[in-house]
């Protein structure tokens, strides 16, 4: 397996086609995740939600990562990573075409893209009240990489041992074991 | 579809079977996600990565944030997200049962645990030194969500159409217009 770099062309490509991005944001250095269906414009990320814990903490501190991640097999897969800034699309004068403009954006990705924001969800403390909520992040840096099976592999498929790691730590540990004894 | 809480029990199991995680850290306020193979015991996260970003910002700010994912389809779905903190397990006296139990741990849920960090990763920069490094999340807080299909999907599996949403948006719209114009 080897891994490669991402041009910006083909991190573009990843954000508007991949599904469902993982939402990091922050709250007093504490970070925090969550699922979100996103559709990608040039510029921005746009998504929907209800609102919640990761609306309040977005609220106190806007800045943001997004995980997209296509998967084809555990070794062949392809990952970007976007940081931005969180604005809301609020029910307001201003805002309605950008609310039309990502509804219309995350309707044509075809897939139930309100879904998991709402959704009935059933907590012991009862049931979660549903407001819905749109909102975009202002990408400000994206990186992405691709690993792959290396020339080796890809001509003989066969998975590599662990032993090179297993023996160095084999060899720690007796190093250490020989200065600790 | 319907989604419920789960129980600190299905949570442990979780964290036990699933695969990669999704581990955010935080600096100055900004997020960041990295995917990493993690092995979990009862009160920790066991993970190995190589040094460079996420370590530096974990190192500067121990407060994580891990989601793991067990996906069936987009529909019917387990999640649990973990809060906790980064402990580093260097090569040294006191933590070296740490350590090899790490790597027992690892290894013994008989994936490649060591990819994708300590993998050859060729960047525009260059190549990108692989510096291995054992650590573990301390668990502060855990929960989890299930998503299936609710008793009416269940008997009639049709998809519900976005028709209440899309009402809803009109409707918004209609609202607005009127008021603004």
């Amino acid at each position: 397996m080897e891994i490669h770099e991402l041009s910006r062309e083909e991190i573009d490509r990843l954000l508007k086609r991949a599904p469902l991005g993982h939402l990091a944001c922050a709250k007093d250095g504490q970070p925090y995740i969550a699922c979100v269906n996103f559709a990608a414009s040039d510029r921005h990320l746009y998504g929907f939600t209800t609102m919640g814990k990761k609306v309040e903490w977005m609220r106190a501190n806007p800045l943001v990562c997004v995980a997209f991640e296509e998967v084809k097999s555990p070794r062949e897969w392809a990952t970007a990573v976007v940081t931005g800034r969180y604005e809301e699309l609020p029910d307001a004068h201003g805002t309605v075409e950008l609310r039309d403009y990502a509804y219309a954006l995350l309707q044509s990705k075809g897939r139930q893209w309100w879904e998991p924001g709402y959704v009935r969800t059933v907590l012991r403390s009862g049931e979660r009240p549903l407001e819905p909520l749109y909102f975009r992040i202002s990408i400000e840096t994206a990186t992405g990489r691709r690993a792959g099976l290396d020339p080796i592999e890809a001509a003989q498929p066969k998975r590599p041992s662990p032993s090179v790691l297993s023996s160095a730590r084999r060899a720690v540990r007796k190093a250490l074991n020989a200065v600790i004894r």
